[in-house]
């Protein structure tokens, strides 16, 4: 028995599927995401719908890659083409946090240390000004158990978006990171520089001593002029992956 | 006196060999093996033979350097190409292993020194999944004494094998890496995640404190995982270094 | 009612402006700037004028792309371009060391930890010998509290300028590094170098105890041995730059 | 008063100088030269000149560019070409030491904590053996006082040739590194697996505990396997290198 897939959110613009391949083809550009990692945006005119590349490396990724998914997860326009496992990740928190318009998640390799050591991520440059709240730590094994640490099921998503909580960044333990924004161009933004703030911290940890880095208020101010002048980096790195 | 070459396992298809010869190739473009290091894998149709290329710069090799050999390495169709020295790596284990069917030696800089000092290798995340069986270090003092660490005898070869027993990866004090995998793929990926651990576990020395690495248990699952989706890696890393 | 902008110091030539668009895609070039950075010039007739590109990625600065600032970082001829909101730091600068002839300003991952730690940076060869005068670091907090650590006001760029004193190099805390010259080709210099150095001092710290650094008088010996030499560098990273 | 040139040792053959050009572009391509840096071979048919080219930066050296020098470090044919400061550091010795052919010396960013720091150099892997005989450090303050810390004289690079013995490799304190070899090949090869191998020395530091780094014996014999197989990597670098 087949059974009917769920009703799309409507038409989205081409430019607005071109700026989310673009989105995948720049962090694997800027070394965010390698073979693996994906980005996501909710749909624009349709809050329980969101928009994800099929399951293929983020770096080959063009706006016919592109799919459209509900909240649970299930795929509007499959036409043949696979969703990835991880999808959960990205609709349980585009459920729990309203504000969330765009999720990323890769595993660079700078990243995941603070995954798996007790030093928690600071915020070490204005440009990582959203670090500053706090970054949170998800063991999937709180929960779970030992398992393949993937985020596959509707139930995993949930706990990592409990994680998550109101904060734009989370650590998966041994895994990766996710990092959301109130735009797609805020998420990619974001993710780039939560793997440059991380570089920067390891280094100021060589050196050893007390970590200057921005406390909540100075976060809450540089990440304000952040989210009006991203648009600038945006544009940058939007060149360097379109021919 | 002229000696007859030993006799081949078969045709095998262009495809094969061009897969074998990209492997070469993705592990230098992916930072795995420099001017020097090699991979091969076990004649597909005959169990006691393997391919390998030519004595030659990984980055170069194409179809045409591939040689078949014996499991005691000699070589099947040399037709004026060299062997290298360091074939008795991969026939010893070949021959200990049946369960292997593809083998990569390199000295990448940020896996020798977790065969210089007394840190264990942690599987760091799920792409490195197959870390957390445990790491062996094989030094070649141990049997030899003093000598080039070269593997390239017999005895050293099956000594080395020995110290790899069942695992994926062994290390070689002073010298480098191998890695095996149940495919050709399989061993591209590892030996590609070996390296990118590495780096992540030497940034959570810097940052200090226990390293809530994989256990087993998490390293079964996970590997098992990266076994049925590691092609979308590898068509990436083909297509990087296929003109 | 439009206010009238203030009068040029007259015309560049356009060589000029195109090494001054060549210093910024150059710093893009050597890893000093990321999509953000700036560098200037005073206008080489009018010591009361600078020369800067409008608020714009440093990789992409061309010619046409700079435009004049009063010492008071009003715009002299703005046709349409924005300025970028730190061109206080540059103006300030000017007002207080007459000596120098270009600023450049970014946030280079390697130098930003000697701005959150208590560790001073060192000369650590001849090409940062120009470190060897001590490096001071600027905390916005210390006159101004908590803020988005821009500086983007009179105030906060003579602030700043007060920091660097006499010296060549300042660090922000959690912002970024401002690197000051008696020449175009001297501040692009010692902006690269300070980055290098700072990797250099990062690395000698890994291997612990006390650094041989240069003292002041091997800089300032050193020092004049690069300002002399530094042309070789120059043409080659403008080669780099320059299609 | 003009002085005539001395004369020549005779006509090189053109091959020779364009391997001579390709050593230095080769250098700044693996990352062991950056806008300076200079290599030198001794003349192949008289032992009292040498060739090296003019002052330019590494990466543009042609043989064209390639000038003779005695080894007084006066130049035979200089038709309008400068020859580099430091050329007084390849003259002193090839006149020390009649088993070197061939001189490298540049400043790696990875190499230069070496000489800052009391760690002493270790041959981490087979392909660094040369340094298990052991790396010097010359300290230009022991015998010169406060300098700018260039070899730009006689008595300088005899100091300096002094230190280096009858090593392969010295470490110039707070400026970088030169590295002797047989042949040219070799001196690049050394030169390139020095910067390599302290780049795993210092992650092995960042583990900590003793480093079981190649004994002498081990290292002699391993450099004898390097030194009949280094052509491999020869023939690679020079491809990257040669349009």
């Amino acid at each position: 028995m087949e059974v009917a897939a769920p009703p799309s959110g409507g038409v989205v613009e081409r430019a607005v599927l071109e700026d989310l391949a673009a989105a995948s083809r720049i962090l694997a550009d800027q070394g965010v995401f390698d073979a693996a990692g994906h980005v996501s945006m909710r749909h624009p005119r349709h809050a329980e719908r969101f928009l994800m590349s099929r399951a293929l490396a983020p770096a080959l990724v063009t706006a016919d890659d592109i799919i459209e998914l509900t909240l649970e997860c299930e795929v509007c326009d499959a036409r043949g083409r696979h969703a990835f496992m991880e999808r959960f990740l990205h609709g349980a928190i585009y459920r729990a946090r309203a504000d969330v318009m765009a999720v990323a998640h890769g595993h660079p390799p700078s990243v995941i240390p603070f995954g798996l050591v007790p030093t928690p991520m600071r915020a070490t440059y204005h440009n990582a000004a959203f670090l500053a709240e706090g970054v949170p730590v998800f063991d999937i094994r709180d929960r779970f158990g030992a398992t393949d640490v993937v985020i596959n099921s509707a139930a995993r998503g949930a706990a990592l978006a409990e994680a998550l909580g109101g904060k734009p960044v989370v650590l998966l333990r041994a895994h990766g990171v996710v990092v959301v924004g109130p735009s797609l161009q805020a998420a990619v933004f974001r993710a780039v520089f939560t793997e440059v703030s991380a570089r920067v911290q390891l280094q100021a940890a060589v050196l050893g001593g007390p970590i200057a880095a921005l406390d909540e208020e100075e976060g809450r101010r540089a990440d304000a002029i952040n989210l009006a002048t991203l648009g600038r980096s945006w544009e940058l790195w939007k060149r360097r992956v379109t021919s």
